[in-house]
């Protein structure tokens, strides 16, 4: 019996997931799934389409970043998800997508305002872009390197990964991530609407002649619709719910 | 037998036109039936996602916004419904979503023109876009108070709920309403088409290099186009419709 | 036997592709087949959901707009397509819809310039965007003043409708023929390509600070693209072919 | 037997992709598959619906631009395709579409610049934009001259037809191509996106009021990507991979 079935299945969940949801084209991007009480993850191949995988293809890896269990390569954004989940004890998956709307926003460099309560349902601040990195980051362990740079933005901005489970990687793309790697991929699904929304919302604004973009969600709307899905008090949902 | 069940049914199905309309993604937005008689309304549970829906699952709630009948959890919005319910007399389904671009719109902060036949096929002014509540509401009965916001700006502005059945809630979404909640259904679906035709209408005026935003609609052809469908001589549609 | 029933199911086909190709949504929308010898067309019923037509629901009217056989309403804008099929002896469809590119061009009133040989494969000019019509014809015989509209703007205008098959009306939407309703229902699925890809042309170009809309396409591909086509020596497609 | 069976299901098996994959409308677009040894490709017959498509009404024509096998008048852009295959020996697919981003690049005549590291991941440099031909070569030999000017400007740029996979004929349309014929489809999938992504990055960009557009992607990373799925030292993808 293969002890690292659930893990499997998990990860192939949540991989299938993302082309279904739009978030993905051919083998773009990838997920994971991870026990970290083992202190390992389960994530797609390289470069495999979607529609060829199984949960016997997942390839586990340990949070060192080297291969467990699987016959195949893994991702070969593997040591970007094995740097996190070593630094970030609460997730339990992550998904990296090329998502059409929030990769624009990578592309341009820029932090994704708060400009309604859709966003403030899910974080209750801007979705945070972090600048391309130093050439020799690049030229070096690039896909470690990334990972370091993710958690290493997280510190130096004081942010919570707990609260903020997405970044845009600028000139890159997102990565999400969760309890969960249904959660990571659900993270995906809304960082995508955030950043669709967004850019309406600014585009709407902008017609009107004015010179600067629209301004932020009031605070009280942002803590209202932040507390009610996740705060203390939180109302929404069955009881049960998470 | 239970003498909600045409009730849960009505509520069940317009809520299930919502994600098939594109309207909402996972549990978004939220669909109402209401029996005025009864003073009661039908609603989907909180968070639960479409696809584990069914009329069973609907909450019953009465126009106080205290639950009737039902063992989940009523929408979180609940009270909003319970206030428009309670404050107009001839609607009998309302329809929550935070479609994509009536979304923008409202996190724009503004009014959608009316530049088209399409948009007076269906009401006869500008889609309405109320402001952010001020922090002491929202700090407050936050869902109890935007549905008394809704019926304050009804009354401020002097705008009759049977003709204008639609609403932008500033930084936050759009809420309809209708004779039924299919009806309502119906019109969250024209919102959405009305707002990205506005939208691509501002763009393609825009690029002129004109400043100002394009001219609204005639009046004649607002009179025309609405009184065709809706007015005493309306001529659209076979007799025995609505 | 029904003497119309050819031409109720050339009606009922097209209508049916209509939310097939995406160009028309709820009761939107209606496309007709006509049979000039017996100067008669058959059309949508107003106000019916396309999912419930049939083609004996198809309403047969002649060439003065009257009900000739058929038990339903025909569509508001019947009295539109009578008076194009009796004016232009060359056309057996009509189609009119309000698809959501086409329909933002017209209600910016404007022409959709010639960017590209995808529009110059169908048309070699401007797609033309009639203004709103004056009140007193408006208020008037408003569809029969459609028509005489659509008329009028292509005499004004030196335009042939064998070789412009289709015309924004301002404020409103589209109007397309074509020698078949299968081909009006082409023209219509084009325009909104068309419209589209002029829209992204005028955005991508404008970005880079130029004030003026593109440059139109030269005239040399224009005639080359036209002329293969659909000129004398076209070499486009099967000999067998239109 | 027909020894053109393998090379006339390549074609027809591309060919079908290109609706599939959002690429096409109708009769646009065009797909071939190539014989280097034999000097003979198969490509879609003009004008033929894609549902109407087989392998047997693929048309086999030679380098020269002959039909040598089949019933059907061969694609229009033939001797296109002819003339790249006759100066191009390491490709095997030719890809033709007007799919809508890429086409509105090429109606705006610009270069699609490289903002990101999905651009990276397939090629090192924006996607060449070729202007309009000279009047006298499109009312010359239009298809072969088309042919022409695409090699032409892969000369006297130095580009290496074996790296950027793609070009923008201006005013026009895009051509793809690779080693495969499946290859080229996938090359004119990725830049159908890229062209998305590149749109939307402007605009994104161009809100906040810079009068420029966007910085390209800095060198490092379009090295780092296009080197660890193209270069000698590729790691994407499985062992056995292309």
């Amino acid at each position: 019996m293969d002890i690292y079935q659930r893990l499997r299945e998990e990860a192939y969940e949540a991989n299938m997931q993302l082309p279904k949801l739009g978030l993905v084209k051919f083998t773009f991007g990838n997920a994971s799934a991870a026990d970290p009480a083992q202190r390992v993850f389960a994530i797609k191949p390289s470069g495999v389409p979607y529609e060829e995988l199984s949960p016997e293809k997942m390839v586990v890896v340990n949070f060192a970043g080297e291969v467990v269990n699987g016959r195949l390569r893994p991702s070969s954004d593997t040591l970007t998800h094995a740097v996190l989940y070593s630094h970030w004890p609460d997730i339990g998956g992550i998904v990296h997508t090329h998502s059409t709307y929030a990769t624009a926003w990578a592309q341009a460099l820029r932090d994704i305002p708060i400009y309604g309560t859709t966003h403030a349902d899910h974080l209750p601040i801007d979705v945070p872009c972090a600048p391309p990195m130093p050439d020799e980051m690049i030229e070096g362990n690039y896909e470690y390197q990334t990972g370091i740079q993710i958690i290493q933005y997280f510190q130096t901005h004081g942010l919570d990964y707990r609260q903020i489970p997405m970044i845009l990687v600028g000139s890159h793309a997102p990565f999400t991530w969760g309890k969960t790697a249904a959660k990571a991929v659900y993270h995906s699904a809304i960082l995508e609407e955030i950043a669709f929304m967004a850019y309406l919302t600014e585009q709407i604004h902008g017609i009107t002649g004015h010179s600067s973009v629209p301004a932020r969600l009031k605070q009280a709307l942002i803590r209202k619709h932040y507390e009610r899905k996740h705060g203390s008090q939180a109302y929404y949902g069955q009881a049960s719910n998470d």
